[in-house]
């Protein structure tokens, strides 16, 4: 849907004003278009041009390196042999002028009233036809121009950019033209500034293949398939019209007609590419993106030309337009990163002491447990998780926490010591979980790791006490939540005072856990009454008042198993 | 619609393993993110990052003069800090490394994970928030980064690239982004890929005003209006946000979020630059286009940049990634074309001889009475050429006849002779007239008008002749159609031949055209019986079997007119 414009009669040529006063620094405007700043040595003016609603073509291909004009009709219409006259006059500059546009009837007869009347004048002017769909006819010369449009143009102004006399610019934008091929489809049918509804429509579930840039839908409507589909009738219907010859090396044009978007196109390219490849093409410089659009129309097309030395050169040239550049300057001299040192620094473990050896079965079977006790009450932790949020806290516990254990057990037989497993087992339960309680959990997990060290010649109650600290500080310095906010730091940090006051007070450290477990418990059941004042819509909140905070929940499951588990242990 | 993908839980996989692919020549992939090809000098690493479905950002942004890393997440997911430091690590270069990011829950605990992490391992590490979108929320360290991520990440880039150690690539980041302010609007929401429906959706006629760029809606809907109202929102709620101080000159941002495509930019940025300027600002260098995506959301935002000189240095600075290129280079020494060569060559009327004066009158009569005519059977014509078009050919006839009989007349009046009038008639109907019927008209009057020399003693039947030949050949050259084809030419074609015959057998100009007139209207009326056979769609085209061509008819009514004319004239 097209919506932003004042009067829909006038878009065309409000847009354009925009445009001109936008790049008023390299371009000029001029009746009927826009004619390019120019560089001190003469060349043939390359000037192209059709109707608007196709940026960046056409006014977004002038400048160094592509056209030195471009004539901008109505939308989807021919300019006015007045407007191709005006345009060229302008853009000339003693070396002759080339006419460049898609093959469509209205702009072949605008195009060539303006020729004959330069021609009269004395300035030579030739006309380079772009006639690239395969899907609009069987011969080349009766072929609309689509896509293929940007190919030719770029070819046409490289030429002359080169310096080359008028004669050899239209040699080669001929060549250029017939060497390139295009086919497209349409997905959905784009809106004129005012109308209310698309100028056509393609069947639900389906693409028209063969599609058009003005509108026109495809020639023949096909189910919509995979990417992979896609691709795969993309290249091989247009290889079928692969000009004759032994040309290998081909320069690829993915255009997005203006509502399918860069990723998907990517997406269509990593189905595209492998699939020229296997057919033994090069694939030099590809160009994935909006170069010649339709409005808000949906689809795509693929473009190849087959390339010889010369075209190559004209292909792969420097350019610099306001809507596509290209310099192979910033890239001289670049090296690529090394990649390698994207693993982590080491997975080699710090030596562990006797007492690290000793610990670390502990570690593990608190792992086991905490990963079997989130198994347990899964169910139940979506439940409640999905009062006031998406119910997904039980799925993300069980996988963060079968991941930490996996890590752990894998790290245990490398000979970790106990800090080390518990801060690989945090990584895992991040990468794996995620979600906010993934990344908390995780982050705790790892700091409680990194407090502990492996190589101590002892153990004790002490060493609990910092850890879980160090666990509640990550917790709370990355959630930023404090008591009473309805999240796990509601039973957290009373589990942790809890913990800290008993072992200071001389408790063993399976008596004083306990009782922390018990208070993370009372404390866990009574945010029931809170209302959350983070990260929740507010009519959320309100329905979330009476029921317990899932992750207050599932701590305190968590520090009551391992209570139990720690009495098994300790008896 | 996201259309495009093979198994939706791939679509970021996958679309990135596309980008990395297309761009093997200048990045790398390595796990979470891109890593760009580095430079010989060691620089600070600006390591940006986010969700997927934003691009260009954020994998499109790195390269020389932007950032040295992307973090890629899965769509409008925060990557999680594995891959957060995976890329930072093979992105550093032993300067230390910023970690750039929108201001989002899961993105600041993931990105500061990693970054305590880097900083533990040795790795300077800061981080800078982008906080620009001011619908989000009052005090700007809370509000979310939109658009403005563009600008905060191009001056941390720019800063990097010119070689600043790390606290002054932090300093001039947090400058940006204190100087940055964004304001939003959406028009419709993006459609996740597999999903059914989209995000969220604006009521039907509205826009939501403060939009965000993960499908969140707008935080107000007002009813949508005209670009210039848009603008005057987008200007003046913005500017209630500024800064203080006293900086007048101005980066601006005008963001496409997906659909909303480069026509509307433009023509919302003519409405936008004005008022700015009005303000008493001055625009630096402004972006119009698509830097930061939402999928396929329409809707689009202005960003502000309040620019002191060491900002506006790297707001200006040479940047080339795979989706945004900037280079002064290629523009130096670049001079405006002379628009002025743009008008007609010469609007002096070559000098007319006492004939040309004596035959002027009669060429003005003759329009006179082309254009009544025209508008006496307009509404005929039109619904003629409804059967089987689109019904404007007596409408087109009568405007091209109109404005063709007033360039007559302005042209005579300044003492031009018969052609330079009926060349310049020519046309003046080809621009007003619009359409296939127009341009054949016009560039038929123009060839008749050649045809003559105004500087001729005398003037005789041979010469009518002469020139309705030069305007049969005109239109046949330009449209291509042949007897038969049901056009004008069915009636012109006749009409100039039995001209040419009975002025050769010396038959009054009088008399010839009278019986020439004859032969079309009866040609004319022969066309009911053809089928069209070219530029019609085959159903439409059966539909005209019956009923007369509308060109052919109208050639004829005129012909007969002008006989009468001429009788009169002659009389």
């Amino acid at each position: 849907m097209t919506i932003i414009f004042n009067n829909p009669a006038d878009f065309a040529e409000e847009q354009f004003e925009g445009f001109l006063d936008l790049n008023s620094d390299r371009l000029s405007g001029v009746a009927g278009g826009a004619v390019a700043h120019r560089g001190e040595r003469a060349q043939v003016a390359v000037v192209i041009g059709g109707g608007s609603g196709h940026y960046p073509a056409f006014c977004g291909l002038v400048g160094p390196g592509f056209a030195a004009g471009a004539v901008v009709g109505n939308i989807f219409t021919s300019p006015s042999a007045a407007q191709v006259y005006s345009v060229a006059k302008a853009s000339e500059q003693g070396e002759g002028v080339i006419l460049s546009f898609g093959n469509y009837a209205g702009d072949v007869m605008n195009f060539q009233i303006a020729a004959d009347r330069l021609n009269r004048e004395g300035i030579p002017t030739r006309i380079v036809l772009v006639t690239d769909d395969v899907a609009s006819a069987n011969e080349q010369q009766q072929r609309r121009g689509i896509a293929g449009d940007f190919v030719v143009f770029k070819a046409l102004g490289a030429a002359a950019a080169a310096g080359l006399p008028l004669d050899e610019v239209e040699r080669i934008g001929n060549a250029a033209n017939a060497a390139t091929r295009t086919l497209g489809v349409a997905f959905s049918g784009c809106t004129m500034p005012g109308a209310t509804g698309p100028l056509f429509q393609v069947p639900e579930g389906h693409m028209g293949v063969g599609l058009g840039i003005h509108g026109e839908p495809g020639i023949r409507d096909v189910p919509l398939s995979t990417a992979d589909d896609l691709a795969a009738i993309l290249v091989d219907d247009l290889l079928v019209h692969a000009p004759t010859g032994e040309r290998k090396r081909v320069g690829v044009v993915v255009n997005g007609l203006g509502t399918t978007k860069y990723e998907e196109l990517f997406l269509l390219w990593r189905s595209i590419a492998p699939r020229l490849r296997d057919r033994g093409f090069e694939i030099v410089d590809p160009e994935v993106g909006e170069l010649v659009t339709s409005l808000d129309m949906g689809g795509c097309s693929l473009t190849l030309v087959w390339l010889d030395d010369e075209l190559e050169r004209m292909w792969t040239a420097d350019a610099y337009t306001p809507g596509y550049r290209k310099q192979s300057g910033p890239l001289v001299g670049l090296t690529a990163a090394n990649t390698g040192s994207a693993s982590e620094a080491t997975d080699v473990p710090p030596n562990r002491s006797a007492a690290g050896a000793a610990l670390a079965p502990a570690i593990l079977d608190g792992l086991r447990t905490l990963s079997a006790v989130m198994e347990e009450h899964e169910d139940e932790l979506g439940r409640i998780d999905a009062i006031a949020g998406d119910g997904d806290h039980g799925r993300g516990m069980v996988r963060g926490a079968s991941a930490a254990l996996a890590a752990a057990e894998s790290t245990a037989a490398k000979g970790a010591g106990p800090g080390w497993i518990l801060g690989r087992a945090g990584r895992a339960w991040a990468a794996a979980a995620g979600g906010t309680s993934g990344v908390l959990w995780g982050a705790g997990l790892e700091a409680a790791g990194a407090s502990l060290d492996d190589s101590a010649s002892t153990y004790s109650a002490e060493d609990a006490v910092v850890a879980s600290s160090a666990f509640t500080s990550a917790i709370t310095d990355l959630g930023r939540a404090t008591l009473g906010d309805k999240t796990l730091v509601d039973a957290l940090l009373p589990f942790v005072d809890a913990l800290e006051l008993k072992v200071r007070n001389g408790d063993s450290l399976v008596e004083a856990w306990s009782a922390a477990a018990e208070a993370a418990t009372t404390a866990a059941e009574a945010t029931a009454s809170l209302s959350p004042r983070l990260g929740r819509a507010r009519p959320l909140a309100e329905r979330s008042i009476g029921s317990p905070d899932a992750g207050a929940t599932s701590l305190a499951l968590i520090v009551t198993a391992l209570a139990v588990v720690q009495k098994g242990r300790d008896s």
